[in-house]
């Protein structure tokens, strides 16, 4: 199940190499005359470099598993204990999810007779740091694990999926995991990819690492007992999938995105039931094709970054006033506003952009905006991020994405402007509001 | 530079694969028959499983670079600056190595009109915690560097390498570093291979990644203002690889041991030079070969963990008493003890094992040795280490290896009781102490 154990597969041809290497580009004089003996001795050898290449085979799985805690159900139990051994699991559990979900989760570790420690943690954007995962570690410490074979299992949102997700990267320098989104962030975003992360310094995600669970496994019906602003939460993450690359994902969140919100993904209509299936699948299909090929952002110009220029350094400043998802959504509806001053967006589609905002319940504004320090500021560190260019993902039309790197402090000033009308009457006013 | 930018070199075919699945094992129904419409509205895709494939390249080159600070050398300019744009570098330098070549260091960036930051850090064992690796993180952050093209430079040795490395790969999920380690183990051992680390929660290495600097400039002056015992605590890492690997060397610490202790490396005598030579040379080349092939250590039958496998608890617990290779040589010195009484070493062969430990003024014995609750609980650790078996390396005579999991703990008393007379005695009370 882990990647680590198919390093086998496919693995282009490594070696070691000895470069010959000289002062004036020469190559290094490899004759080997060594000598060993009584008072006579001499080496000859010169190797000036070693270059070293491999390459790390990764594969990991995201399952669906609605009724993921009914007995019968065996995802969990992956992989099997060694013979005559105990299956034994450390799992990591959301304190909130605990209250509500966390007796029928340890009434199944009890009866498929799991050797278990459960870690409840108390998990939200203001304790996402180093800290909570050293905790979680020296539990895990505690309870011990076999290094390879007895994943650790976290149950939470993206909060808790990112800081586990970093402390099984860092615990003996890797060690499996498995991830169970309860929110819907986590279902479609934080769940799907490689990254793990805490905050750190005052900066969003700025401690993390590249380091997959081996698997996830998505069970909705958690949903049920998010919050409704949770709810919007995740759609924001999925609008942001629409907006780059999905326009029929968009039309859906259009017509369906109130009914997902009052069902909370539950299916309760038929037309709600096939809107989340929709909804979810589109957007991680999408998710994904986005990520593998790039996993580890070897390009830096990432449609999926849409929405995450501004958004780190608004979301630090607002918490906890803003979630994850919000921070983005206001950063979305801001980069419309650059997008369609651009020309790149018209002004019909921006309309129905900030109106999905608006139906979705989301903000397409908020007041740190009027802070023009704190935008530049925020550019200047994804410029760091982006390794010296803005990169900066823009919508074409609504589906599509275009990366600029000439916005000019004046342009955003102007795009706030505008937005401060638009955004705070959500996309009522954006025509008017256009001049100001 | 970095291996993230070769992405695209050989890699094999990725996709996201949609895997069908189903409950009863029929593969799921991936007709899409989505319909969209006022009122009408379904949706009837089944995917459930989606499988990621990838694979992560990686490249590094450890390179001779003998004066490297000579104004003239241009290693640490690599890569070269944007058009334009002054070369910026995040220096973290060792305190000690401050004071003894600080002056020369500084001249180099300033000569070469680096804008830098040399950030100065404290390091032995005992403070290799994430605690140092936030400190410095946090000076980074201060100084501000582009993600891909301003690699973090560590001078130091391997307690700040590793902390150093840690800190790289955690920041931004990975950002350049450049190693020039200055001591002896940093040159043959530290410095060469990927993994980082700090201790945590009682633990040797705990915490850590596989992460290796993109560059590893090795430069043997620094060796000159080490302590006659650091260098010693290098030779056994030396000896390490000699034991596994590669006779020819241990008889160049057989003969040239004590001259390599006496002249630090530095070939003050012809014979001198050509062993420091040989030895780094067949020390680095022995490690990457051992290595390469296994850098993110999917198999864990590891000759190069010879002596790591009760010396992460004793040199935790004899904290600061031992160094890392004295505390490694004990270990190799209990584990030739064990290798003998099983008849894969000879008399002759372990006594010339315990002489050059010896000669290279290195412990054979520690009285840590003396509990044998200790010694369990350290073998419990690494057998979790090493996924639930032993995978205990023994030398087999002197330069090749075998794996054993069946080393009980009667054994290792018997074991230790011999070793306590052979070992105080260094090797000449081997065979008198046998039986002990
Ligand atoms: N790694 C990634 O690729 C990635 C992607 C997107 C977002 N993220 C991160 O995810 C985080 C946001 O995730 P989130 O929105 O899930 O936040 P979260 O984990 O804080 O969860 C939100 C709240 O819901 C509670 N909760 C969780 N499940 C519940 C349930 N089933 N019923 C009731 N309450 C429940 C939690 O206790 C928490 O208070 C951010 O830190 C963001 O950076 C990461
Ligand atoms: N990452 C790996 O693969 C790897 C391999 C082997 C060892 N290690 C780690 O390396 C550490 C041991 O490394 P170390 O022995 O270099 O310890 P170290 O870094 O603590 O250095 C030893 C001492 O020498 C001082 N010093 C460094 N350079 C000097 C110089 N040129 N002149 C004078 N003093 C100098 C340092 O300040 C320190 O006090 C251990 O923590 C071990 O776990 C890591
Ligand atoms: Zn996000
Ligand atoms: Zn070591």
């Amino acid at each position: 199940m882990s990647g680590n154990n198919s390093a086998l597969l496919g693995r282009p041809s490594e070696r070691v190499q000895t470069v010959g290497y000289g002062a004036a580009g020469t190559a290094g004089d490899a004759a080997v005359a060594a000598q060993h003996g009584a008072g006579l001795y001499a080496y000859s050898e010169r190797v000036d470099s070693w270059v070293v290449r491999t390459a790390k085979p990764v594969s990991y799985e995201v399952r669906v598993a609605d009724g993921l805690f009914d007995f019968e159900r065996t995802d969990l139990l992956e992989p099997a204990a060694a013979p005559g051994k105990r299956l034994r699991r450390f799992v990591v559990l959301d304190s909130d999810v605990d209250l509500l979900h966390g007796n029928r989760i340890r009434a199944y570790f009890d009866y498929h007779d799991v050797e278990h420690v459960i870690c409840v943690v108390p998990a939200d954007e203001t304790v996402k740091s180093f800290e909570t995962a050293a905790r979680i570690v020296e539990e895990l410490d505690a309870f011990g694990v076999d290094r390879r074979r007895e994943p650790l299992i976290v149950i939470g949102g993206g909060v808790l999926m990112d800081i586990v997700g970093l402390a099984s990267s860092l615990y003996r320098r890797g060690t499996p995991f498995i991830r169970v989104p309860t929110t819907l962030i986590g279902l479609v975003d934080a769940g799907v990819g490689a990254k793990t992360g805490v905050n750190f310094n005052g900066h969003k995600n700025r401690l993390g690492t590249y380091f997959p669970a081996d698997l996830t496994l998505l069970d909705r019906t958690f949903l049920a007992t998010l919050d409704r602003r949770h709810i919007g939460n995740g759609l924001a993450e999925i609008l942001k999938i629409a907006l780059i690359k999905d326009a029929r994902l968009f039309d859906v969140l259009e017509s369906h995105g109130p009914l997902l919100l009052n069902e909370k993904f539950q299916g309760e209509s038929e037309a709600g039931e096939d809107a989340a299936r929709e909804v979810v699948h589109r957007a991680i299909q999408g998710m994904l094709e986005e990520l593998q090929p790039n996993l580890w952002e070897t390009k830096l110009e990432r449609s999926v970054d849409y929405g995450h220029t501004f958004s780190p350094t608004v979301e630090m400043r607002a918490l906890p006033a803003l979630l994850h998802g919000e921070a983005v959504c206001v950063d979305m509806a801001l980069t419309t506003a650059l997008a369609r001053r651009r020309g790149l967006i018209d002004d019909a589609d921006a309309r129905r952009v900030y109106d999905v905002m608006h139906g979705l319940e989301l903000p397409a504004w908020d007041d740190l905006l009027d802070q023009p320090e704190l935008l530049t500021a925020a550019l200047l560190d994804t410029v760091r991020h982006r390794n010296g260019q803005q990169r900066l993902p823009l919508p074409v039309g609504i589906g599509d994405v275009t990366f600029v790197n000439d916005v000019t402090e004046r342009e955003l000033l102007d795009a706030v402007a505008e937005l401060r009308v638009a955004g705070r009457g959500r996309g009522r006013d954006l025509v008017e509001g256009q001049h100001v």
